[in-house]
């Protein structure tokens, strides 16, 4: 994959727990009509297998679509299943590592709760960084204090590989967010526990990117 | 690591929850000391980054020792800290994916719940098989029925490759196993819960190996 044309704009985050007895497919299916362009499979209670099992469903619907597959933190199932590449967060392998066993080209993101972490995973190699959480979030309750706009504005300044917001991220917040300097928005909720998945993201990507649709 | 040579005798699998807020490097330095001849780092609640460094701190004991480190589950784990190899139950990776994976002559250990499950595991090319349950264990709850002696002695007719009991193992029935033609036997709370994990490893291996010590 070059890693230099990846679309970030709208990058789903799955959840199965969030996602109301809904499969994880279905919901990917409908993202993607709905125009996300990145997917992120985590999965946090599952067996290997079954991880193995749902990364490879994924990865039918999204080649055909074009849009890259990453898998949270496990370097294992992106190998086994031949994943675009992983999310990394701070307790998860160290970038070094990842870098080391995936293959070329492999796109390698970064959770970054602070400066510092952005301004480490840039120079470290990674591809992308994840910049959470930017506002309070009930989908994670491990997380960092929000850092906010004025948090993405920093971070703006201070690296230059594509940063995505997560946490708290929906309709009536995505396109400030953008405008703080994102190149892109992470979203679980507002779309995996929505009643309609693609009207969901749709809704979401046009208001934040008034222009794309 | 030549596969061939590998003394599976006495195989300490780590149970972090079962040693009595010891520390696992502890466990294994004393179980050592004691006479395992093989140890399985088995971590299920913590993060990659915590597991890669417990087990390169256990690495650090055992490669003196000329002893095999071997991961539960997590090939990538193993892949980033270098271990000897993996050991998969049947809903963690499948074993072509990590054979492919792993580099040569890393071992793959197999958990068979059945006699069907061995002879899969021998003819898919795996370097041991864990036979699981041979007793009602209180460590594992997710378990099937135990195999029994009768068990062992079902499936060291069916297959060559070295076979391993494990589950209620201990100081009492481990030489039984043996005579049913296991060639080693793996024990978890017998050695990670005693007082005393060295002695309680040198009594195991004393009373199922008669001439070892």
């Amino acid at each position: 994959m070059n890693t230099t044309s990846v679309d970030y704009s709208l990058y789903l985050v799955t959840d199965r727990n969030l996602s109301r007895g809904r499969s994880t497919a279905m919901i990917v299916s409908e993202a993607v009509a709905g125009g996300v362009t990145c997917v992120q499979l985590r999965e946090k209670g599952c067996s290997t297998r079954e991880f193995i099992g749902e990364a490879l469903a994924l990865k039918k619907i999204l080649c055909q679509a074009g849009i890259p597959l990453i898998i949270n933190d496990r370097v294992d199932v992106a190998l086994a299943m031949g994943a675009s590449g992983v999310h990394l967060g701070q307790s998860d392998m160290p970038i070094e590592d990842a870098r080391r066993l995936l293959p070329p080209g492999a796109l390698i993101g970064i959770s970054a709760e602070s400066l510092e972490d952005a301004v480490i995973a840039e120079k470290k190699g990674a591809d992308y960084i994840g910049i959470s959480p930017v506002f309070a979030t009930p989908t994670k309750t491990d997380t960092a204090p929000p850092l906010g706009l004025e948090g993405i504005r920093c971070i703006r300044k201070a690296v230059n590989i594509p940063i995505i917001g997560i946490g708290g991220i929906n309709l009536s917040n995505g396109k400030e967010v953008i405008s703080a300097g994102a190149n892109g928005l992470a979203v679980v909720s507002a779309i995996v526990s929505a009643g309609d998945p693609q009207k969901a993201a749709r809704a979401i990507k046009k208001a934040a990117f008034p222009g794309s649709l």
